[in-house]
Order: C-alpha cells, then structure tokens, then sequence
C-alpha cells in the first residue's frame, strides 16, 4: 500500500518533518533495520579481533590499514554519485505513475457518444469499457508483480469478471509470441465501428474522438510496458552499490576505535559506539533504499503503487459510469446565484 | 496567503534581494524562529554544562569528543542532500500548480457553442459550469486542509451554492467506495448530449470539442489526485530530516567554544555567541523550511495556493462567462487604425 | 531592452566569451558597481580601523575572530545553494519567455477563416484579433511594470487604440472583483459566433478551431498570471540571500592581511588589496544577480523582456495578418525548379 | 539483446540492488575487465620499475612525483564532470526510446477506419500498414548498426517482405540524394486517399485522423535522424575522456605505495594491492561506461534496444491488428456485473 | 558541418571514447590550441621572470604571491558553475535543434488534401511548399550567420528560387518594421482557401488540418526567433567567464614551481613542464569551449547544425512529396506474409 503523508505535511509548522520520523509503515527502519544490523556486527567483530584477539605488533599493523581505509573512504564520492543516480530514479518513477492508464476520459466519451437505452447499447457501452480496463490489465499482468499475483494465469481473468471465457478463447487462438494487450484494443475498435454502422454512434466525429481517446491509453499502456523493459542500465545501478557497498567496507575498518595510546591524530579518544559512522550508514545507504524502492514502482514495497486496487476502481468507476450514470441528470434547476 | 513579491523584484537594483529580507509574512524568520530558540537553548544548556558543571577531567573528555563531533559534522553532506530533495519538491509543487484546474477555457466553448437566450439555454449554460466546478471543488476537498475546513461535509456544498440538494442526494445514492469527483463530469456529459438533442448545441464538432475540453480539466483534477494520493517516498524524507537533524545534533557538541587555554588548534578564543553556526542553523533549516512549505501546497502555510480564494473566482467568472457575458459584445466599430 | 549578442558568439574561435567580458549593457558591472563599491569600502574601513586604530591586544583579538570568520566562511556551501536556485529560476524564466502570447496563430486562422471582402468583414476580423490583443495587454498591464508604466489608466489603452471607449464601459460595468483580462475573450467568442451566424464563417470546423486557437492564447495569459501570482517561495530566495550575505560579511573580516609579524599561517604577505575575495564577490554576488534579474522578467531590467514592443508588434501584426494581408497572394507561377 | 532487472528489484528487501552484482550479462565487470587488466598491468609495471629498477636517487626523484601526482589527481573533478555528463547521456538516450515509432496506434486507426473484406480492401489495409513498417526501417537502416547488419542492402528488405521489387524499383528511381525513409510515407497518403475516393474510407474525419496519425510516426522517425545527426557535440565528450583518463594517468604514478622508511605522510605501509584505486577506477571508469554504452543505443551492446526484434514485433502485430483482427470480435455478452 | 560520430560509438568496448580522442574535426583540440599556447607562453613567461630576472628578495615575494594565489584558485568553484551553466546551454542547444521546422509533415497533408493533375493543381501545392520553406528560410537569415552569408539580400532568394520577383516586391511592399517571416504563410492561407474555393481542398476537416500543420511550422520558426532574441543574459556567461578566467589567471602564478631549497610544502620538486596544470586547462577551458560552440548553434562552428543543408533539403523533399510524388504509387499487391 501507498503511503500517503500529505496531510500530516500539509502545514510547515514546528519540525513537520520531524513527526514524519516516528512512523515505522514504509519507513527508513523498516526498510534499513536488516542491514544495518549485519553492519553493526561486523564493526563490533573486527573491533573485538582489533582489541582482543590481534597480538601487539598486528595491532600496529591493523590501525595502519585503518588509517589507510579512512583516507581513502573520504575520496569515494557517495554523496555525488547517489544524488544523480536517485534524481534520475525519482523521474521514471513518476514518469510511470503519469502512464497509468485511467479510463476515466474514454469512458465520458463512451457515456456520451454512445446511444441507445436498450439492452444491446447498454451491452456495447460496458463491453467497450471493459476491453479498454482489460488492456490495462494485461498490461499491469506483465509489469507488475503485485497483479501478476492475483492473476496468475489468464483464467483468473475470466473469474473476475475482466473478460469472458469465449473472449479468453479468442485471445489464445490468436498465434503471435508478442504481448497481447492490444488485442482488447482491437476489439474496442471493432466494437465502435459496429456501434458507428448501427447509428448508436451516430456522426464520424464523435467516433474518431472515441478512436482517438482509445489510442492514448494504449500509449500509456506501452509506455509503461517500455519503462519495464528498458530498465535503467544495470551498469550504472551497479557502479552506485559499488559505490555504497564499497565505501561502508572501508568504513569497517576505516572508523574503529584505536588505541588513544598510540596518539594518532583523531583518536584522542574511543567512544565505542561509532555514532555518526552508523548515521552515515543510516544515511546512504537509506538514499539507496529510496532508488531500491522507487526503481520499480510496481512491485510490493510499502511505497509502490497500488495496482490492485487501481484495477478494481477503474472497473468500478468505468462501468459506473457508461451505465448507471447513462443519461442520469439531477433536476436542472436555478442555481443560488441566478440574478 | 500566497505571498506575492514578483513587484518587489522587478527590477535588479542595489540589494534587490535585500529588501526582501526585510519581510515577515511567509519568511524564514517566522518559520524558523521556534526551532532557533530550542537549538539556541539547547546549545547553552550545553555550554553552560560545559563550563560550570563538569569537573575538570570531564571536560578534557568533553573537549574530545566535541572535537569528534566537530570532524564527522563536516562528513555529512547536508547541502548536497538538500539540493537534490528540494529541486525534487519545488518541481512537485510546480507541477501541481500546472494541473489546478481553471475551467476558463471551457467557460469559452460553453458560452459560444451552447446557444439560445432564453431560460432553459441559460439555464444549461449555467448548470453545465456549475458541474465543472463542483468537479474541482470535489477534488480540493479531499487534497486541500483549507477547502476541507470551509466545506467539512456535502451539505456545505449546498449551502454555498455548488450543488443543489437535489444533486447531492443523486451523489450520495451512488454506491461506491471510490472518490466521485468524476461524477458531476458525468452529469455534464449527460447535459451536453441533452443540448445536443435540443439543438442547443448545433454540430457534432462543437459538442466533441466540450467533451475533450471537458475531459482536459478532468485529467487536470485526477493529476491534483495523484500528486495527493502519491506522496514523495516517505523514505526520502526522512533521509534528508535524518541528514539535517543529525548535522545540528553534532553541532550542539562540535560547535562550543573550548577552552582556549588548552590550545586545541582552531579553538583560540571563546566568543560565547556562535555566530556562524546559528547562521548554518539559519541557513540549512531555513532550506529543509523550503521543502516543509512546498511538499503540500495545499495547507494553509502563508505560501499555500489559495485554493478558497480560487473557487470563488473561479465559480464567479464561469457563471459571468457563460449568462452575463453570453452574446455581450460593445459595439463594433472602427479601430484607431483603420486604414 | 533586451540584450542579444547571439551574433557575438555564433562561432567559438578565440576568446569569444572573452569578448563579451567588454560589454556594459546588461553586464556584470553595471548590476554590480555599487555593491562592489559599498563591499570594499567596508572592507578597508576594516581594514584602517584593524591597522591604525586598534592597539596591540585589540589586534591579537582581532586576529583570532579573523581566522574564525574565514575557517567559518568557508563552510558555507555558496556555490551550491546559488547552483541549484539559480537553475530554477533561469528554467522559470524560460518558462515564462514560452508562454508570452503571440497572436500570429490566431491571426492566420481569422484571416483564413473568417471570410469576405465588404466593410463588415473587415470589421469583424480586426476586432477579432484586438480583442486577442487586448486581452494580452491586460495580462501583461498587471505582471509588467514597463507596460503598466506605459498604460497607468484603462483610458490609456482607449488612446492606444487598444479599446475602444464603448468597450471600456462594457468592461467597467461588469461587476467582479477578478483580473478581467478574459472579457475580450468572451467578446472575441460571442463575435466569432455572429460570424459563424451570418456566415463569414461558413464551417463549424473553422470555428472549433477558432475557438480551441482562442482558448491557448488565453491559456497563455493564465499562465503568466499564474507565474506572476506564485512567486518562488519567499523563504528560498531569503535562504540564498541569507547565505551569500552572510559568506561575505564572514569575508570583510576573514579575509583581512593580517599582520605577517604575527606568523599565522597563511598570513605571510599584506598585499592590501584582497584580490581574490573581490573576484569571489565579483562571482557570486554576480550569480545572485542573475538571480534578481530573472526572478521578475517583465520588469525593466536591461535583460527584462521588451513587452511594450511585443505589444506594438503583435497588435501591428496581427492586424496586417488579417487586413491588408487578408486574400493577398501574389501571381502563383511556376518556380525555377519546375519539372 | 536489453538486460531487463525490473522483476528482481520489484520489491526493496535486504541487499536488493547486492543481488545485482552477481551478474555478468550487461554488467560492468564484462565492459570493464579489458580497461582493468590494463591498468593494473601499468601499474604494477610502474611498481616494479621503482621497486627494483631504480636506484636510490632516482627512486626519491620518482617518490616525490608520485606525490605531486597524487596531490593533483585529488584536483581532477571527476565526479562532477561525470556526474553532468552521464544525467545528459541517460536523458538522450531515454529520449531517443520515446521517440522510437510503434505503429499500433495506427493500425487501430487503418482496422477501424479503412472498410470492407473484400480482397482488395485487405490488401489496402495490409500496405498501408507495410508502409508505416517500411519508413520505420529505413530509418532504423540509418541509425542502427543492428538493422544495418541485418539488412546491409535495400534487397534485404525485399527478402524480407517489409517491400516489393516494384516498390523498391520506384524508391531507387527517385532521385534525391537525401535519406528516402520518407517515401513509403508518401506512398501512405496516396494510398489512403485512394482508399477515400474507393469509398473504402467513408469521411473526411477519419483520413484526417490517419494521416495525422501517420505524421506522428513520421515526426518520431526524424527525430531519431535527428539524435543521429547531431550527436553530443564532440568536445564535450573529449573533455570527460580526458578527465577520466589523466586523473588514472596521475593515479598511475600517484597511488603506488612509496617506501615507508622514507616517511612520507600517508605512506606508512607497503599493501602492495591499491586496493582502493581499483575502487575507484571500477567506480570512475563504469560511470563513463555507463555513458558509452548509452550514448548510442541502436548499436549491439547488452544494453541497447533490440532493433530487430522491434523490427519483427511491428511488422506482425500491425498486419495481425488490421488483418486477422480486422472486424474480429468476440461474441459480446453481459458482463459478469450486470445489474 | 555537424560532426557526427554516432556510429563510432555504437558499441562500448574497450576505449570506445579513447577512440574518439584521436579526431581533430570539431575537437578540443582544433578549439581550443590557441588559448593553450596564449596561456603556455605567458606560463613560461612568467617562469623565466622568476627564474632569472628576479633579484633573491623579489624572489621571495614572488614565492609568497604564488603560494597565495595556489591557496585561493582552489576557493574558486570552476567546475560547479561550469556544471550547471553547461547544462543550462546545453538543453537550450536541445530545444533550438527541436525547433528547427522540417515541412516533411506538412507536406503530407499538401500532398494528400490538394487533389488535382493539371498544371494549376500542381502549381497550388509546389507554391504552397515553397512557401513554407521561403518561412523557414526568412527566419534563418534573421538567426543563422551562416545563412545569412549565403543570401546576403532579399534578391539572392529569387536567384535560389526560393521566392519569385513578384513575392518579393509583394514583401517590400508591405510597411512594418518588425521581421516578416511570417508574410509567406499568410499567403499560404490564401492559396490554400482559394484551392478550398475552387475544390482542389474539397473538405473543410483537410484545409482546418493543413491550416493547424502550417500553425506548427510557425511555431516552430518564432521559437527559433525567440531563442535567438531572448539570449541566456549576459550575467550569467559573464560570471561563468570571469571565474573560468581568473582561475587560470591565479594559475598562471600560483602553479610556478618554486625553488625546492626554499622548502615550501608541495614543492619539494622542480619539473619545469606543469603537467597537470595545463590538464587542468585543457578541462576547464574546454568545457567553457563546450558552452561557446553551443550557445549559438547556427553559427558555423565544426558543430553547429549545418542550416545551409537543411534549406536545400527541404526545399527539395517537399517539392518532390507534393509534386513527383503527388498520388504515385507504386503497384498494391499481396506481401509475403498474405495468409
């Protein structure tokens, strides 16, 4: 489920921000708590061998090796590397939520251009817009792991009411290794032109605009389908985790305590606790769960979106609207401001 | 309030910016003050503690680890972090202001292609832009605080003349659970296919040009939808609230005056007020305000779009577009220019 | 007035930004001279009262608050915070420039659309393409100072030719409290349509096409009313402003020569004149003004968009379009490369 | 062949992106391996060189260039060059995917619009559907090295059947010396308008709608010419290229570890392995991977779009959708929410 | 010309970016040769004063001024300004190359829409192009030096058949001080309404379609104007100049090798040759030089777009698409894939 926070954001007053860090749902601990308990064991292990296990002139020789790693963990540029890296992430990830197909503009359209009070209109009115809901379905099925789920073979389709068992047949007789989400759109246009011939659509203009409005959501349907297959490069999603990963296998030996005895400079003092070593793990590694999370916005993650709900709501609302909501007009009376 | 200064800006004079640092509404100063007094107490809570509290060996102990807090403040990137996740909400908050819906334009198409003068006509007209506005006012209530607690409920609607309680009862039949902004669209639908049927609106090209003019604003109240409904990841957040806070928590320590006697290198002096860092204090905070302000701009924050003010004129120009304004035209005569 | 020097550097040879450094229109030097002036005035009063009028341990005092104001300066991420804000208000800019009206489009399709020789005709489209013009104006009368300059009064527009006196009287009797630029536009469509009445406009699709013209023009108007209604956020023009303001006055006394006597590091030499902090002053208050001179780009500034020439332009234009231009053709014949 | 990872980080768990370094296809380890023998050859070329091959006073002489090499290797703003560089290549390149053409919006439009199951009216739909396809390809001929190799003469497409002889016969009589991709599309319109004048479309709206559509297709195909034409200029490149390079010329020299009984500061230990340059080239040198592999998406790297398969993928869907498809409709039947 | 170099980078292998160091066509190297030996030998210049001019003492002062200089050129933030001002001219590049009109859609719709074979016929649609492109070309003059070399007057585009004598005394006629680019397409809307009158356009939906895809054009063409008008202000280039400048102008002294008996730190070692410093340069400088090539893309610089060509194709692929091409078609027959 997405979590939404606007409300609690919804007035800069003293620390909004701050509220927002005692949430535990689609959090920064939820999501971190795992790694940053494996990152803290391995501190406190190689700070027992250092303390307890090395002998003299190997302690010499590891609080060497962690002066060394401390140097050269400052020169790794995590902070630069994350910022372009997320910013990019964040924009496909929006860029797929303004794909999501909603069919709430087509089926106005259909509401309107398509006549008729009969049972046979009030058939093609649905039916159009259940093969537009299908399309998206079927796209949503091979994008998201969330619906993919709930419809794990074509037949639950059949169950839940998204398409028929003859419309299943058809759909599987059609020979082709490609994606099949345009095939409902096939139909959709069959289906217009036939209500066009029968005068339920009764002018060319108003079947275009339907035509017209049809082909935009395909589009959103491939854009989505486009984003899916054209992942960002595994390279560059590989060069920040080695990056990130990198820099904290520095820091392990990097940021321990030596022995203030020795008298290396910035370690004066040993505090056993690596508070801001753990506020810096906390803190980038928390910057690459927001690229985690967001890389794919349809999986399951507390913050991805929820198809599930978007495939039942767009149904709803669709057929709400093309049939109970046909020709349904309130009394059109005076307004309060009449004169 | 929104706070307007385009006029104080215009032009680039000696310390343009300057004034505005002059202003109090909608400023740093009135953001920033509450929490600039607890770091300023909690500091000298500190400072205090430091001085007259501790015994001497504690404070060598203090003076240490204020230096090691001073070294690691420095490691975390506040501005970097910064950067990106305000670029990131001010593009939002652009975005959102883009998608409010302004029915203007279909004030324009209503008023020219819904024709005739007498009652019923205007009667359509009127009702028609009534439609598209409850739309909007729909939407506002669920993403705006400031709409929701002038309209707490429906019945408020009617009070102020956006619905009619006719209306609101055909709403409220509906059943379903999903929000049903888009039900009044669909009652416009429903009117112009009856206008079109009467002849008040004469050709298909006019009637289609509604539709999709219609639908534009539509698409505009779903994106409002959207931007409310999908929050910024939660994550992200509370990473750069994590990064800020823990910056100026290291700084309460890292950041006393030491005693200059024990000539810690950069600690000559002991100025008691620690300038530079309350103006950090000023500086970073006042840029995560930036965020605070602009991550729901929909509240009530002295920088919030006026989205009361924007019904009100919007409701007021539709209804003058589409009756006062119907067919007006001063009388058309020669201009200056002619030949 | 705009300043172009797109001609200046069309080819890259030598130098060919080092000429531009040679201009004062629109520079540097001229946006900068006085700040410049006032900084280094304060700099050597500093200076004088550090050399001359400070005795021996006032100077030791002076010396130490010296190097902590320039370790603290350096802190400040400048560059950064004027990278990012600069960039969004240079993409604002830009945003604003693209939504400037320009009635050419509109002008083409009334003078193609709207037919007929006869005076009426005539009429009908030179009113038709003043009221897009007019409406424009109105527009920028309340976001340019330079046009509200030149059109203090509505009467003013009367003189200009813009309107008309009866149109005038039209528009300050409708009651309403809102910016009324879109009245024209109402005109414009009731016009249209006593067009399409009496057949100057013979098609219905012409006149959708009028209308959908009409209604981006307008849309334009709306947006720049909106860049002009929603400011930046007051917050983060004062953040920037905070932090160059504050890097520089940590500068006046960070960056003195101290005395080289005294063996501080980095101290060896007085040169008296602090070269290199005038060229960051130079520098960055220069970004800022970039800032202040693109934050309000309808002001007066040397780089401000010339609106009172968009206006002459665009009302001689568009008139030309659609009046003397109107069904002009020169002889068709055949071009040289015929067969 | 595309590396598409979208499924396995659908949900962010413990270590999700961790699991993507264990992969080879597409990954950096298979760009990188060549480049990292390489250096490490150098460098341990240079180690042994002053290990054993100097003597003593040319090996001071080399320790102290080593580190006036590493003192300005550190002054090489690698990151930030990239950082630039690499969010341009990544916005190109997701530029040019957008603008890759897919035909299904049209072929909805051609099964919709273009009427009649007679012989001749298939093969109107069937052409003008090869058209779209054949346009497509002949641009993917010019951009390509995939397509290019697959159809290295025009024949090719013959044998392929994206074209007839005949047809080929009348684009190689043209003369032009421009790219022809053009000419298919032509052919488009006058098919089309044929199809009108036959009747077999039936109105005006409707071929306005294909050849708009048809001009959308076409406008993507330039746009790819475009990316292909003017490339990221080449100085820009250069420059990166020649930051990367010369900061791991300087590291070459710089990063060797220097003889600890000299005591040179940060030089107290001899690990022989730099491991942490390795770091840093993995890092420095993949991130300028990432923008070579992208920079020039239609070549044949693992991460490039697959052409061929797109070229396969249009030409069946397109000719399913207006053939087979072609009025197809599955028996329409109430919905399993009927009242 | 436009170097393109697209195809040497379609795969990434082993230096595919090395490769491309070795051109000399529109490189860095060709760019910028000049400004590297200005800057060497004023290097040197200065070098040899020190070396062998200065009197010991000056020597030392000279030592001092160096060091200094050394300290601050490292507070000048080249590259971060660079960084975000290349950007910034890079994406204006981008849009300009976005705008440039191609009148290959429009050519279509002349194509399709304009029916008839005789010899007026075939005149209306090659007029109607050559219009379009006489547009095109007038805003070239105006933004494109390498243009406006090519037809210095009015009368060498009636020698290139660009225009007729008779169009251009039309044009000279016409009084209006502002660019009339756009007088060409308003007689395209004259020709095209009388084509309408005469039925050579037989349906109102084509000429509202060919009148919008004309409306394109000229958008297109006053975009172009428009960036050519309103250039990034010249603060901004300034500013970016003065920093780029005056860090090598701080270089020129501060990156002197002092004499190594002095024992300055970092200068343990007289090279003579300051590699790194002119590697320094040559990034620096040529990623300014990246901004010089790009700001004015119609320039003649090796990678400025080539106008010229452009004028001369589209000239010749519209006359082709509306005339030779006009209702050609090769003969329709069945494909390979035919059942």
């Amino acid at each position: 489920m997405t979590v939404t926070y606007s409300r609690r954001v919804a007035d800069a007053g003293l620390g909004t921000f701050f509220h927002l860090l005692l949430r535990w749902k689609g959090s920064i601990y939820k999501l971190l708590y795992r790694e940053l308990i494996i990152f803290t064991l391995l501190y406190y292990f190689f700070s027992i061998v250092y303390r307890f296990v090395l002998k003299d002139d190997q302690r010499r020789l590891f609080e060497k090796f962690s002066i060394y790693c401390d140097r050269y963990a400052e020169l790794i540029p995590v902070s630069f590397v994350l910022g372009f890296y997320v910013t990019l992430v964040v924009s496909r990830w929006w860029g797929q939520f303004e794909n999501v197909p909603w069919p709430d503009r087509l089926a106005a359209l259909v509401g309107g251009h398509v006549r008729g009070d009969d049972e046979a209109s009030r058939l093609t009115r649905r039916t159009l817009m259940r093969y537009a809901n299908l399309s998206g379905v079927l796209i949503y099925r091979s994008v998201s792991t969330a619906v993919y789920k709930r419809f794990p073979t074509m037949e639950h389709l059949v169950q839940a009411g998204l398409m028929t068992s003859e419309e299943l047949r058809h759909l599987e007789e059609l020979r082709s290794p490609h994606n099949k989400f345009w095939v409902p759109c096939m139909w959709f246009v069959s289906l217009a032109l036939r209500a066009r011939t029968e005068g339920r659509i009764n002018n060319d203009v108003a079947l275009t605009a339907l035509l017209t409005e049809l082909n935009s959501l395909r589009a959103k349907c491939m854009k989505l389908y486009g984003y899916d297959w054209i992942s960002l490069p595994l390279v560059y999603t590989q060069v920040v985790t080695v990056a990130v990963y990198s820099f904290f296998l520095a820091c392990l030996i990097g940021r321990q305590f030596l022995d203030p005895a020795q008298g290396y400079s910035g370690h004066d003092l040993d505090f056993y606790l690596p508070v801001f070593t753990l506020l810096q793990f906390f803190f980038y590694v928390g910057w690459l769960k927001v690229a985690e999370q967001l890389i794919n916005p349809f999986g399951e993650d507390d913050d991805d979106f929820e198809t599930n709900w978007l495939v039942d709501r767009n149904l709803q609302v669709s057929l709400l609207s093309v049939d109970e909501m046909y020709d349904s007009l309130p009394l059109v009376e005076r307004d309060m401001y009449w004169n």
